[in-house]
């Protein structure tokens, strides 16, 4: 049986012999180069089938594949099964690139047809040295795909002053500055969640995140001016916008507009910039290329934004101690599952003042399941908690004043030797980072090792990095700094979040994970120089029961104690049974 | 009185009229872009009297200054002084580039020369930004400098197979095969290491480097090629040469040999390649970037090396165990100073099999000269050694089968509290080094924390790296690896060398590095994958009056027991001298 899949190939098959294409790619990013990309813009989702986060897909008339990466390998191959796509798995030495494969099927004279304003700027690098034809043809899919949804039109809201602690007029003189220092005189900004953070505006275009699908464009001489569909401006927001300075036009003026750049030099990022954009600038004026201002600028987070945090991060323990006190009787009574404890959780936490939602799709996997590191639960894949073994959660909320992230394993009985070694080699890794002191100008890469080295002394790894930041009311995942393996080049700077959280995964056994979302702060100047340190942001008892307490250091039992102590004493007061309370000092109590 | 510098430049200037020319730039590279230059190359050295390792010198008919970086401030400072030159400060905010300044003193219509010869290919890019011209002119030097040293023509030497582990037609084919992975067809190996390791021949063309002023092209299709002064070869060398099938051309013919890769891709290194062999090949063939295959292949040590290291370090820990021995009573009964010790380390050294030299100036610094990274004692700096303070003492020898590196810190009597915390933050950063376990694929930076955390704890810090390669009866400096904060994109693999040198430095007071070269060995291979991990190759007892006891960590004492039972295994058999015997039983004995 043919599933719906052959239809959609076909159908962009007849537009393209329309057009006098070869080929045409249909990647997995929009225009806006986000994480998350709306519903309007899954065209690889819904032409291939295949859900995954990366992946590009490239049809002919006599063929069609889907690239994709290591992290995605089995789930693409089931989901492309009896479709006509087939499996393309990227750094794998055999694998064809999209361009040699397209030479193979169609020859080196091959038409290549893309949408321009959702693939990267990059791209055109790529293509230089091909013999292939690229050629602008539009967006396929508004003619392919019927009932597409549309591009959301969500209501925008204010982020109030008091959370976002500067204004947006501010924020923009400050991102003109840094334009300024870079031999810019203005710049695009793409990416949604620094149109939210720059605007201080946020919306609810993309699940989890709370941003809103617009652009902006800052010009010496002229007015900053937003690009969005304005029906989604409520009155306060035009109020808002027009106190700031902030001019508004329509969203589809954005690239037209971009002509009147004429005599400027444009800062573009190209993480986040567009062919379309790229091409629209090109002639027109000068552009350098660097970080956009707004992302390096967003994640030094001020007071406010930092009291917003701390004033989240108590609702969200507040929830978690609930939750965790709840957990093991509910499991020893029977009937749970993962989703029915996730469920449990988030319903906690809505109760929580300023509550908007999750800020990412809780992970809860039990035994097996935690081992898979991106795992959601599914009505098919649920699996009932007995009271045994290990259940990783890892769950987050976004609060109007903060944004969540935090990871507890949780022994839901008798473990194995292993999965208590597992755990305190992942304690260990994340105490090892969480006490770290370092110099100014330390990137994470650097540090990465702190959270690595007890585990890889058991010749143990894991291929996920060690730390993000993470945004003030905004996506839970942050740039420009990250810890891990891999070279990141941003340094680390007082003011900036940063998640610490190792792991270890055994297939088909389990997953130990263990979170905190931490501030970096100052910490000494010396002759040698200033130091800088974490301060742990979550607060929420670390499960001690499958801790094996003679493979702690002494400094590592202190830092526990401290930071357990520090737990007790900010949600002690903060919950009102009395079931609770104890079960939180019992949980918090100093181990020797 | 004005100083001999101002004849120079004053025939600098004279030649520059005869040339037309506004500017010349005489920098601190020389054709092969090592590290050590020899003395016909030092024409910035020459013109300026500033002695440091790095500096770009430029002279125009009325002004004339020298750029120097962080490291030889203090030191340009004193040696400009009485000169025309005045000091540019690199990396200071209000320091212009060589460019800015000519421009300010000449105008962007300046016309500047330069001997393409010693300029590094990369220049080029710096200069295609900017409205000056820029004018290859020749070596000036070759017309102004009196007396210039010739090209040095000292005979080279063959390195045995036996200590070479691998013939040279080996290492061509394997070089070739690294050209074509990268596309290319054929390589210039420039840097005088590479060549000297390739052809396995060693020379003394530069101090305490084996190598030889030669260049060498390897293509596909024709035979290797070395461009050498034949008077250098003895008839050893030549029928060596003959025998793995290198052809010989003289030095001279190397840049228009060039021409003759038309049709070829050839592989440049951009760390070691000149403007002058970049332009030869322009126009001539393609070329393609990428990190010298010589530099890649001869990091990775075969059997035959490591067992020469081994042997080496026997014989350089028995001199150092007899000068440790030797050291404190000789203090004690006075006369000693920096440089009587260092000659007696030397001498000592001297008595061991197939010694060749020192592989680096010895750096004997006591007391707040220890502070001093680079120091090396003068007749005028040699200070006097007293019974209390420490000494810092890095030194290293080239063996016919190994080169060494070490460092080790001594109490000469009492210390202060200071000192001792010191010594032993630095002793714990060398064993966290030291007792790592890594996956393969892990680069250096990833490492360097592990070295430094302990002192960062303290808010201490040092400036320079963590560990380098060491070459096998080559340069004492060799990459690609390294550990340092800074990036460092080479992974650690199983043969290399690496030393682990952290070090604390308090200006006017003390410096203490304790420093180990090490072996990159496997270690596991898990279901994680494959990891890592490293072996002292060092032998020699590490100071323990000075250490702390209650700082060290349990696995900080057994490490060191473990390595002070190697030791004491290893060096003991071969000690004649009783007192040397009990000596390094004292010294080694295990610590509680």
């Amino acid at each position: 049986m043919k599933t719906p899949i052959y239809d959609r190939v076909e159908a962009l098959r007849a537009w393209m012999r329309k057009k006098n294409i070869d080929a045409y790619i249909v990647p997995s990013t929009d225009p806006h180069m986000g994480e998350y990309v709306p519903e309007h813009w899954q065209s690889r989702k819904w032409l291939t089938g295949f859900d995954g986060s990366a992946g590009t897909a490239v049809v002919t008339q006599t063929a069609a594949a889907l690239w994709t990466d290591s992290r995605y390998f089995i789930a693409a191959e089931q989901q492309l099964d009896g479709t006509p796509f087939c499996l393309m798995k990227m750094g794998q030495p055999h694998t064809p690139t999209i361009a040699q494969w397209i030479e193979q099927v169609e020859g080196e004279r091959a038409v290549v047809g893309f949408n321009h304003t959702v693939m990267p700027a990059s791209t055109i690098e790529e293509w230089s040295n091909q013999p292939l034809q690229y050629l602008f043809v539009g967006d396929a899919m508004d003619c392919v795909w019927p009932q597409r949804p549309p591009v959301p039109l969500n209501a925008v809201e204010v982020q109030p002053l008091a959370f976002a602690g500067e204004s947006a007029a501010c924020k923009i003189k400050r991102i003109m500055q840094y334009c300024r220092q870079r031999g810019a005189t203005g710049v695009v900004v793409s990416a949604l969640d620094d149109v939210a953070w720059t605007t201080n505006m946020r919306g609810a275009d993309v699940p989890c995140n709370p941003v809103f699908v617009a652009y902006m464009v800052i010009k010496e001489g002229s007015e900053p001016t937003l690009y969005i569909n304005e029906s989604k401006l409520t009155p306060d927001a035009r109020a808002h916008l027009d106190r700031e300075g902030i001019a508004v036009a329509p969203y589809d003026h954005f690239l037209p507009a971009l002509a009147q750049c004429k005599g400027h030099t444009m800062l573009l990022d190209p993480a986040t910039t567009t062919l379309a954009v790229a091409d629209a600038l090109n002639g027109v004026c000068q552009t350098v290329s660097h970080r956009s201002p707004a992302t390096m600028l967003k994640a030094v987070k001020n007071d406010s934004e930092i009291a917003g945090f701390r004033r989240a991060m108590l609702r969200d323990g507040v929830a978690m101690v609930r939750w965790l006190r709840w957990l093991l009787p509910a499991v020893e009574a029977g009937g749970q599952t993962e989703m029915s404890v996730s469920a449990r959780l988030e319903a906690l936490r809505a109760e929580g003042e300023h509550y908007r939602g999750v800020s990412f799709e809780t992970i809860a996997g039990y035994a097996a399941h935690g081992a898979i590191v991106h795992y959601e639960a599914t009505p098919a894949t649920d699996a009932p908690l007995a009271p045994r073994g290990l259940l990783l959660c890892d769950s987050g909320a976004q609060y109007a004043d903060g944004t969540t992230d935090i990871t507890r394993t949780i022994a839901l009985g008798p473990l194995t030797d292993e999965e208590r070694t597992d755990y305190t080699l992942v304690l260990k890794g994340h105490i090892g980072l969480a006490m770290a002191q370092f110099p100014e100008g330390t990137c994470g890469t650097q540090l990465d090792a702190l959270a690595r080295q007890a585990m890889w002394q058991h010749g143990i790894n894991y291929g996920h990095g060690t730390g993000h930041g993470v945004g003030a009311f905004l996506n839970v995942h942050e740039g420009p700094h990250q810890v891990r393996m891999n070279h990141m080049p941003a340094p680390l700077q007082a003011g900036m979040t940063l998640t610490n959280e190792p792991g270890i995964y055994r297939a088909g056994s389990h997953g130990v994970r263990t979170e905190n979302t931490m501030l970096i702060t100052p910490a000494a100047e010396t002759a040698f120089g200033r130091f800088l340190r974490f301060e742990p942001l979550t607060l929420c008892p670390i499960d001690l029961a499958p801790v094996r307490r003679e493979m702690l250091t002494p400094a590592e039992v202190d830092w526990l104690n401290i930071y357990h102590a520090q737990v007790r004493q900010a949600l002690l007061p903060l919950l009102d049974d009395a079931a609770d309370q104890s079960w939180l000092e019992n949980a918090t109590a100093p181990i020797n």
